[in-house]
């Protein structure tokens, strides 16, 4: 049981890493909290959040939208939600997100707190201050940068969480030792079977490692300028490849970071038997670590995609395993780059 | 020509009195700038604010909400908005607050600023980071904190507003001088002819110092969390005639700030000479200075006052000309005392 405080902008953030969901009482209080839950994870875990008002918001990217949070403003006015309540999100990144960005604008800010239920939105979503929800096909395209008040990680959420969910917190994992620490990167190559059994000791290890690279980075650029950026690292190609193909957030990613290590092998920052350990680690995660067939529709998406400025694109290489870079390259690059990737 | 700078929580906000609007480019990347307008404000001024792309607004307290504001998104993504852009509001307080909300929303938050064109907005709604939409009946529960990053204040916007409209931006004015400046109540008692016949030297004098009241006071408060509370001096009695009777903003806070001198007068803390001087003020700017013949109305709207805490509220008082104070009273005793109040 670990807390990490972080301090942001907005707010002081707690972490409170492995408690049960039962402690909420003994961070905030109680008899003025709502919860707002996924409707998979309150089918799955009704028991554990009775006794709370709860709102219920559909699974699913497409109910990330301004009508859910509509609803949510429209429950909030029944239950008499106010600055004096506590919001608790309570499931994966999108509940989380939208959780967060109804919280922030409802009243103009009440307090608000994460529950996370998967291990992506435990070592992702939950903590960094983003939210929002999407807009006309564009993924959080409407949102606000605000931290939670507090994060409260029960591990025994991810007990229900089926193993293809928890390869997307796996990847993410892997992106923080890859882009910030070294030393997590061994450890997970020694310990990538207890991880992936859902040792919760080793879990909770592990979190924690990971959240302090992605707080050590949100720190320095809060509202992403310049070095929040590096939290991209297998994105770009990450996020073509997840438009192209039926590829999970995870698999995409995976193939994404592959990507990346072999452009920076290419560019001589990186050996290629660190570009192998990663592949293996990958593996070890049961991750993918080769382009799906047809390149030429990633190479399509990648050309489409909304944070390049004109011919540049911002990406994230290695120099080294647990250091990342950021380098313009060109659009025309990337593509040629991909093409010669197997 | 004077420039007030603000550094609040969420940046700075720098206020350029008594400028041209055609001087917008010595402040901004113009090439980058979209307009959003009010309707009637573009109908009077369409010449001044040729040259840019603009987003209509249609005017009135009913379109201050989140279909326009999900209107406004539409566009922005038509015309390419992004964090590279410079979004600015033109118009009253209404066009501040919608313009305020989107662009604080979109893509997480893009750079806004306003050209507020009643007295109001001016000393008012384009001051404080305060923005937001109604919402099922309630005004402003959807909204965030946050400064536009410039308020340039050109006075030949003031000249197409009818008296009316003008008188409630003269409210706010006197509210200013009475919580927090003193000189400026007594400079008013010498130059309200000036003011109200919109000589722009005296108004450009007025309005500075009706700012730094707001300022100082939102510096130390951004979130509304205790001082800010001053602001809301003549408007919890105000709001409730407003909601019960046909008056004005501007003539619902003037009986309003009436009523609460009273009040002080009643405990002790301001003399009788001080209200005579508050009312003749006022009635100098064509205000209203006694309630409205349905006292009951009132009384009962009071009752559903939505910052009221139990059977308290927050009440600001005066201590003398210049100072406010804020007590807790019962909604009782507020009753008690407009019964009595002729």
């Amino acid at each position: 049981m670990k807390t990490i405080e972080f301090s942001g902008k907005t707010g002081i953030c707690k972490i409170l890493l492995g408690r049960s969901f039962s402690e909420l009482g003994d961070f905030c209080a109680v008899d003025r909290a709502v919860l707002v839950v996924d409707e998979n994870v309150f089918r799955h875990h009704e028991k554990k959040l009775a006794g709370y008002p709860v709102i219920i918001v559909e699974p699913g990217e497409k109910n990330k939208c301004l009508a859910t949070v509509d609803r949510i403003y429209e429950r909030f006015l029944d239950l008499n939600v106010d600055r004096s309540s506590m919001v608790i999100g309570v499931g994966g990144g999108i509940t989380c997100d939208i959780t967060g960005f109804a919280a922030s604008t409802f009243m103009r800010g009440i307090p608000f707190a994460f529950a996370p239920t998967t291990l992506l939105a435990l070592v992702d979503a939950s903590v960094g201050g983003k939210n929002g929800v999407n807009y006309h096909g564009y993924k959080n395209l409407v949102g606000t940068f605000n931290q939670p008040g507090l994060v409260l990680t029960d591990f025994s959420f991810l007990g229900t969480l089926p193993h293809e969910e928890l390869k997307n917190g796996f990847a993410e994992v892997v992106k923080h030792a890859l882009i910030g620490n070294g030393p997590l990167f061994d450890h997970l190559e020694e310990e990538w079977r207890a991880v992936t059994s859902l040792d919760y000791g080793k879990i909770e290890e592990v979190v924690s490692h990971s959240l302090a690279v992605k707080i050590g980075i949100v720190s320095l650029d809060e509202t992403e300028k310049g070095e929040r950026r590096k939290l991209n690292f297998g994105h770009t190609v990450g996020h073509a490849i997840e438009k192209a193909t039926g590829y999970s957030h995870g698999e995409a990613v995976s193939v994404g970071m592959v990507a990346a290590a072999k452009l920076s092998e290419l560019k001589g920052t990186l050996g290629t038997d660190d570009v192998n350990r990663i592949e293996r680690l990958l593996r070890g995660f049961h991750l993918p670590t080769r382009l799906p067939e047809d390149k030429e529709a990633i190479i399509e998406a990648l050309s489409r995609d909304k944070k390049r400025e004109g011919d540049d694109i911002h990406f994230v290489l290695l120099e080294g395993i647990g250091r990342a870079t950021i380098e313009r390259i060109t659009i025309a690059e990337l593509r040629e780059v991909l093409r010669d990737l197997c």
